[in-house]
């Protein structure tokens, strides 16, 4: 099996486009395609975008190999063995501009840029949508968790609930991103240098007679890392009485039990009775682990109520973001060269939301002056020079235009980096660290009423004059053609 | 990155549970573990199972290598070095038994079990959850859009949606294995020999100055597989008509165009209107596929309004199994060696359902010899002869054991297969077109009413008397220690 090759990771109209413009002679002419979202997740008021990383290693690793052009010389396309050999030598070629992983983002902004021939650029789409519609999810997902939880502990448990093998890893590694401290999976620790965690199962206590004795071993083994599970058979009665003795037994070895996990029950009404029992053992540096299908709204619920949880265990409702377990992310063609010229071109729908912003694009951040807070995103043109210039800008809503203001005294943040330019990689990946850092420090300059995880108030996402009369102009030639 | 490697594909907790093993010396001790669903995904009546082939290559792959050891030296665990030299020397050597990709299964009755030392069964356990519990869910959400198209064409077109690259190639198996007829991706055909199927994008439209010179384009590359997306301004002002022009000129070269796609809209309304202007113009052979957010309530409400959809392209919906996007199966122990003594053991629990079956189990489906339609699922210790000595045996409802029925003339299908032994590979892996037969003729075993997507009539699985017996002694055992 050539598993490890996802050159072929694509929908198999990409290539018959591919085939068909090679076919026409038009295989050179250049495209610009953005990918972007119309509809935030979860009723988020932001989302935190990843995938890039993934993205960038795919582009780089590219190969129709012999197994791969065979599979195509078999389809009933019947493709041209030239087109085949076409492809033995494709490498990409173009220029990509993207978001950075840990960006806050919005709807209806590129969040990355494709400006390459429209053979080149058909390849990339599935992939690109794949990877960064999961992976900007899952942070998303996370980052709602992590404001909840506030300063304590987040560990990511989701693996065996996980969509298979590379969501539980590129899920661990966008749960991280957006502010968990750990995960459980050891593949995800291995690749990415995302530091692990673990305690032991029940089946451990199963296989000795007694709890204490299980705990007992298990202390023994592993005598620094002690997280013991106390709710195999009764949590107030057997669980927390056993980690208790084993703690004190530990402490005269010269050792400290690190923490308890409650994984069943009510974990308001059980942490704070086993912090209780804790304390009164003499025992107030044993931490209380909390697990059990959780996800942000129970954490809310349960700090709310006093839970005196310091770590939390989160699985399945992280890993496959539960409660809208995609999203919609789309990869829009917004100019193409015919016959050597280019020229914007937009999508018309019935669906008011679903026409495409012709031209290719820029973001801007803006940045009031006075306080450091971002005021909106600003889409512009490629060519438009007033907004680098730090000259006036007015920011209008596109839906309602009469709603708008004249903006003077900004910094503007170019948010789209250059990634690939002709086919070379032009952008260092950062380590995760620095995209960790980053992550925090774009929520530092949002005010908190835009990030609040409920109704929260939306965040201007303006096109510049320029771009949105382009945009009208081109809805009413299409509308009177 | 050393990504092929899934050995760490793990959580954290199983390498200290199997090092805490290590250390104590019980490493060699026989474990018994079965994993199972305690629920039926979706309200089904029944659950498809998948992910067998993929867990057997995952098994067969284990290898602790340089990288693997390397980095499990680094963790703060600070695991003896002898044990990591234990670990690269480690191979599965243990019984593994199974039911079959395609196996209609249902809630509480074994799936898979393992017999191994309980430092090596734990080491699956996480893999084998994420493997089976994807695959199975999306089979089974596969199974009811299956059931609800009948004998209509079903494509899986969901990959840019799925959550992450893993999930769009095994996912699109799993689809196939319940009936789908073709896939998108071509990642998915090449690994496992399913038929792709692809049209072409709005992109390709959008890249001409007329939609019917992008669909004169597109014919003329792929004279033979011409299916027209007709959406993309007005599907039946300019797309339907444009695709006739464009059929009408391909048949006077000699070729027949396949088939229109309806990507928005109506889609009943639209199909129809398509249908009588495909027709009025001599195209009866011209085929409608549909696409759009579709799943099985959507397409089974078009087509009670007549929709005349030849062809169902299904997306988001299945890949992610939107509606319930994870199975929450199980692995647990449910028979320990200690001091060289086999024993079951029990994990109780508050939650009523939640209590395990004591005991290593088989599963037998008993059918009616008198109508060959299956009877109930029944669970036994592995030492039971009488069913398989077809004595008479007493079916009854493991809640309320006053309902049963004593049952003569059967015939009992022993549906756990072996599928290591001794660590060897002994089941040979059946083809994919064997996987989907094996499940077609599964269905046939049932009642319909077993298998209704709303609301079916539960199907029985039962314990045998010794199996519910040992239950409830050691219930009782645990509750007066």
């Amino acid at each position: 099996m050539n598993y490890a090759n996802l050159t072929l990771h694509t929908d198999k109209y990409q290539i018959n486009m591919m085939y068909a413009h090679w076919r026409n002679g038009t295989e050179g002419e250049k495209s610009v395609f953005e990918a972007y979202f119309r509809k935030l997740p979860f009723g988020n008021g932001f989302a935190v975008f990843a995938g890039l990383e993934r993205f960038i290693r795919y582009v780089r690793e590219l190969r129709f190999d012999e197994d791969v052009l065979a599979y195509l010389a078999g389809q009933e396309e019947r493709y041209d063995p030239a087109f085949l050999d076409r492809l033995r030598h494709f490498r990409f070629t173009g220029n990509v501009w993207s978001m950075e992983e840990g960006a806050v983002v919005f709807a209806n902004e590129p969040l990355v840029r494709i400006e390459a021939s429209a053979f080149e650029a058909h390849l990339l789409e599935t992939a690109l949508l794949n990877f960064i519609n999961y992976q900007t999810l899952i942070a998303t997902k996370a980052a709602r968790i992590r404001q909840v939880a506030r300063d304590e502990t987040l560990l990511e448990f989701g693996t065996r609930r996980a969509q298979e093998a590379d969501a539980a890893v590129w899920g661990a590694r966008a749960s991280y991103i957006a502010g968990f401290d750990a995960t459980s999976n050891l593949r995800a620790g291995m690749l990415f240098g995302i530091p692990t965690s673990g305690t032991h199962a029940h089946a451990w206590v199963q296989q000795y007679d007694t709890e204490e004795e299980a705990f007992e071993q298990y202390a023994e083994a592993l005598p620094d890392q002690v997280t013991l599970l106390v709710d195999t058979y009764d949590t107030l009665k057997s669980g927390v009485p056993n980690a208790i003795k084993v703690a004190k037994r530990m402490e005269a070895r010269g050792h400290r039990m690190k923490a308890i996990r409650l994984d069943s029950g009510d974990l308001s009404y059980l942490s704070k009775a086993a912090r209780k029992m804790l304390d009164e053992a003499g025992l107030p540096y044993v931490k209380i682990v909390a697990s059990n299908d959780l996800d942000e709204n129970i954490i809310l619920n349960l700090k709310a109520q006093g839970a005196r949880i310091d770590s939390w265990g989160v699985g399945t409702q992280l890993i496959t973001a539960a409660d809208q377990p995609s999203l919609g992310g789309v990869y829009k063609l917004v100019e193409r060269e015919r016959d050597g010229k280019r020229e914007p071109v937009i999508k018309i729908s019935g669906n008011p939301e679903k026409v495409s912003t012709p031209g290719a694009k820029d973001v801007y951040r803006i940045i009031s002056k006075e306080n450091g807070i971002a005021i909106a995103d600003y889409v512009t043109l490629l060519d438009e020079t007033d907004v680098a210039n730090g000259e006036p800008i007015d920011l209008f809503d596109p839906v309602h235009p009469y709603i708008h203001q004249v903006v003077h005294d900004y910094k503007a943040i170019p948010m789209l980096k250059p990634i690939f330019q002709d086919g070379e990689q032009v952008y260092e990946l950062p380590d995760l660290d620095r995209i960790r850092r980053y992550h925090r420090e774009q929520l530092e300059l949002f005010w908190p009423e835009h990030l609040r995880k409920l109704n929260p108030e939306p965040y201007p996402v303006d096109l510049s004059t320029k771009a949105w009369q382009q945009k009208m102009d081109l809805i009413r030639k299409y509308k009177f053609r």
